[in-house]
C-alpha cells in the first residue's frame, strides 16, 4: 500500500458518530445446552402443525434456485381473506421486526432534520417492547417513552392529556398491545379512544394477541393512521422462518411497500405461513393449551409467594420472592430455567417467563419451590 | 367516528412527501407461466445439491417454533474459514440486498442533512444495479451516478479525477464487479487501483464473481474501507432462501452489525447456506457448465448478427439485429422465453439475457433465428 497516496485510513473513522453512539437491541439467548428449559424468548412450546412441516418440506426442492414471490401475493390473498380486507391493506415482513423498522423509515424524518417538530418523533410507552427506541436511535430519530401506570395499565387519553408528555401529533406511535413485558392486555375500546384522538401513525404491535381475549384488527381498517403488527413468530411457531405482517390503509400500506427490499421474505417462510393459515384449528386448541397453563402458573406461583401480574400472552411477569431478581435468573438457570431478565430499572425487580408446556411449568414450580427452600 | 374529536384525517397526509416521490425499485418479474424459459432474472439453471436440499429438509421440524441464530455464527464460522479471515470479518444478510440497503442507512449520512458534503452521498457507475439509487433515495441521500466507458469498462483513477465528477470521499460508493447489465469483469489489478486512492467506504458488490476470471476479496481484507458484498442466490442457487454476506474490516462490519434486525436471516436460510459451503465442488462443477454455455451463445447470437458484449458473468449483455430491444422482448416472449429488458436510455438498445442450460440456449438460438426469419 502506496503510503503516499493514501494516507492511512483510521477504521473507526468510516463509522458516524451516530452509528458509532447506537447500544444495539440484545436478544434474549438462544443458548445449545442439552436439556435446557428454554422460557427466555416467548417462544410456543408445541411445534407447528404436522401439516405445515410438510408444506415446507415439499417445497423444498429444485426451486429453491429461483427468487420467490416478492410480494408474498398469495400469504397476503389469504390473510386479507382471515381479515375480511383486501390484499392492499396488507404487507408481509421478514418477521415483524422488520416491519417496525420499516415504519421508523417510512414515517418518522430522519437524523439530522432541524425544526422537525412531531415529525421525527417515535414515541411508545415503557416499559414496552425494548427494540422501539433501538429502531429510533438507529434512524436518528427522537424518541418520547411515556409511562404506562404503574400497575403496567394504559393511561387514559384524559390522562395522557393532563399529563403533557404524550404528543398526539407524533410521527409514529407504538403500542405493544397486549403489553410486552407485562402481560397486561387492552381492551379494544380504550385503545379506540386512543387511537380517536391521534394524529400521526400509531402501530398496534400485536405480537401476542392470539393468547389475549381481544384483538384491535378493527381499528386499523376503520383509521387509516392506524397499523395492526402481527407475527407468526410465536402463536403459530415459527420463529425460525421470519414472518410477520401489518394490516392497515392501503395509502399507508402502500408507503411502507415502496421501501421494501423487494425480496424481504423469504419463499420456505411463505410457504410455511401460508400452511399455517389453513390449519388454523391446531393453533387454537393450542392456544387454549398455553391459557390453561399460564393460568395454573400464576396461582402456583402467587402460592409460593411470587407477585404475579395478569397476562393476556405466552408468558407471566412475575416479581419473586425473598431475593433479587437477577439472582433468580441464575438460580434458576443453574437447575437448567432459563427466564428473562432486564436491567431496565422499571422492571429490573421482575423476571419475565414464558409459559411452556404443562411438564415445563411443572418443572419451574418445582426449581422455584427448591430455590426457596435452600434460601 | 366523532368528527368533533377527530378531523378526517387524510390518508395521504400521513405519508411523508419523500416517500410519496419514491420511484420504487422494479424487480423482474417471476411469472408462472407453464413451459416458460425464465432467462430474466439471472438465476442459476440447475438445482442446488441434493446435500443442500437434504439439510433443510432434516431441519424442518419441531426446531421452526425457535429463532434462528441471531448472528448466523456457525454460517459465519464457515465462510471465515473460507475466506480465511475471522467471523467478525463478517456479517450475513436477508440477501445481500438487504445489506446493501443496511450500508446506505449506516455510512450516509440521511435525507434533511445540510451541509453534509460528501457524507451524504451515495456514488455509483452507471449502468449498474439499478437498486442503489433506490435505496439513497429512500434514505434521502445524495446521489453522484458517474458514467462508466461507452464500453462499459470502468475508467481509470486519472480519468475520474480528469473528469471530476467522481468523489473520491464520498460516504459510500458501489461497485458492481463483475458488472452488471454489462456482464464487464474488472480486474482486481484496476480496482486496487480505485480503492487506493480512496476515502469513503466502497462496496464492491460481487453478486456475480463466481462466473468470472477474478475476485477482489483480497482487498476487503486489505483495505478498512473496502468491504466485499457476496450473495448466495445467484451462484449457489439459493434466490428463494435470502443469503448474502459482507466481508471487511472488522470496525466497519461491526458498524453495519449494530443497525442489523436481531435476527435477520431465517433458519433455513441458514442451514442451507451452511450446507452449501460443504458441498462447494458440485456448484464449481456447474460454474463450469454456464461458462461453456455463455460462451457458446456469445458465439452463436454474433453468428446472428447480435452485438454481444463479453461476460464475466451468468448472462450477457446483447444489442440485438434488425428492430429495437423492446420488441425483441416481446417477440421472445411470445415464444414462451423470457429475457430482461431496461428502459433506462444507457441500455435501452439491449436485452440481458440469463446463461441457463445448455436446452435453454438452444431454445433460445432457435427463436432468435425464428424471428429473424420472420421479419
Amino acid at each position: 500500500m502506496n503510503k503516499r497516496t493514501t494516507p492511512a485510513l483510521n477504521p473507526s473513522s468510516l463509522v458516524p458518530p451516530r452509528i458509532r453512539a447506537l447500544a444495539p437491541y440484545v436478544p434474549g439467548e438462544q443458548p445449545k445446552i442439552r436439556g435446557l428449559i428454554k422460557l427466555n424468548t416467548n417462544e410456543n412450546p408445541y411445534p407447528p402443525s404436522a401439516r405445515v412441516i410438510a408444506a415446507v418440506k415439499a417445497a423444498t426442492d429444485e426451486r429453491l434456485r429461483l427468487y420467490p414471490d416478492p410480494t408474498a401475493a398469495p400469504l397476503r390473498e389469504k390473510l386479507a381473506r382471515l381479515h375480511s380486507c383486501r390484499p392492499e391493506n396488507i404487507i408481509v415482513g421478514n418477521g415483524s421486526d422488520e416491519l417496525l423498522a420499516m415504519a421508523v423509515r417510512c414515517f418518522v424524518k430522519p437524523a439530522a432534520a432541524r425544526n422537525a417538530g412531531a415529525r421525527n418523533l417515535v414515541q411508545f410507552f415503557y416499559p414496552s417492547y425494548s427494540l422501539y427506541p433501538v429502531l429510533a436511535d438507529i434512524h436518528g430519530a427522537r424518541t418520547n417513552p411515556v409511562a404506562l401506570n404503574p400497575d403496567f395499565t394504559l393511561p387514559s387519553v384524559p390522562e395522557l392529556k393532563r399529563g403533557r408528555q404524550w404528543n398526539f401529533r407524533a410521527a409514529l406511535t407504538f403500542v405493544t398491545t397486549p403489553n410486552a413485558p407485562s402481560g397486561r392486555g387492552y381492551s379494544t375500546a380504550e385503545l379506540k379512544r386512543l387511537c380517536r384522538v391521534h394524529k400521526g401513525v400509531i402501530v398496534l404491535d400485536e405480537a401476542y394477541v392470539d393468547f389475549a381475549e381481544e384483538n384491535a384488527l378493527e381499528l386499523a381498517l376503520e383509521y387509516p393512521h392506524v397499523v395492526v403488527a402481527r407475527t407468526f413468530s410465536k402463536a403459530y411457531s415459527l420463529c425460525f422462518q421470519r414472518v410477520g405482517y401489518f394490516v392497515g390503509h392501503e395509502s399507508v400500506i402502500g408507503a411502507v411497500q415502496k421501501i421494501r427490499d423487494s425480496y424481504n421474505v423469504n419463499g420456505l417462510g411463505q410457504a410455511a405461513a401460508c400452511a399455517t393459515l389453513e390449519n388454523l384449528a391446531y393453533y387454537r386448541a393450542n392456544f387454549g393449551k398455553i391459557i390453561k397453563v399460564r393460568e395454573r402458573l400464576i396461582r402456583e406461583l402467587t402460592g409460593l409467594g411470587f407477585a404475579v401480574l395478569p397476562s393476556q400472552t405466552n408468558f407471566i411477569l412475575t416479581r419473586p420472592p425473598g431475593f433479587a431478581a437477577e439472582r433468580w435468573l441464575a438460580e434458576l438457570r443453574d437447575r437448567k430455567i432459563l427466564v428473562r431478565w432486564f436491567s431496565h430499572p422499571e422492571v429490573s425487580e421482575y423476571l419475565r417467563i414464558t409459559v411452556g408446556t404443562p411438564a415445563q411449568a411443572e418443572a419451574l414450580i418445582r426449581a422455584a419451590r427448591e430455590i426457596l427452600e435452600a434460601n
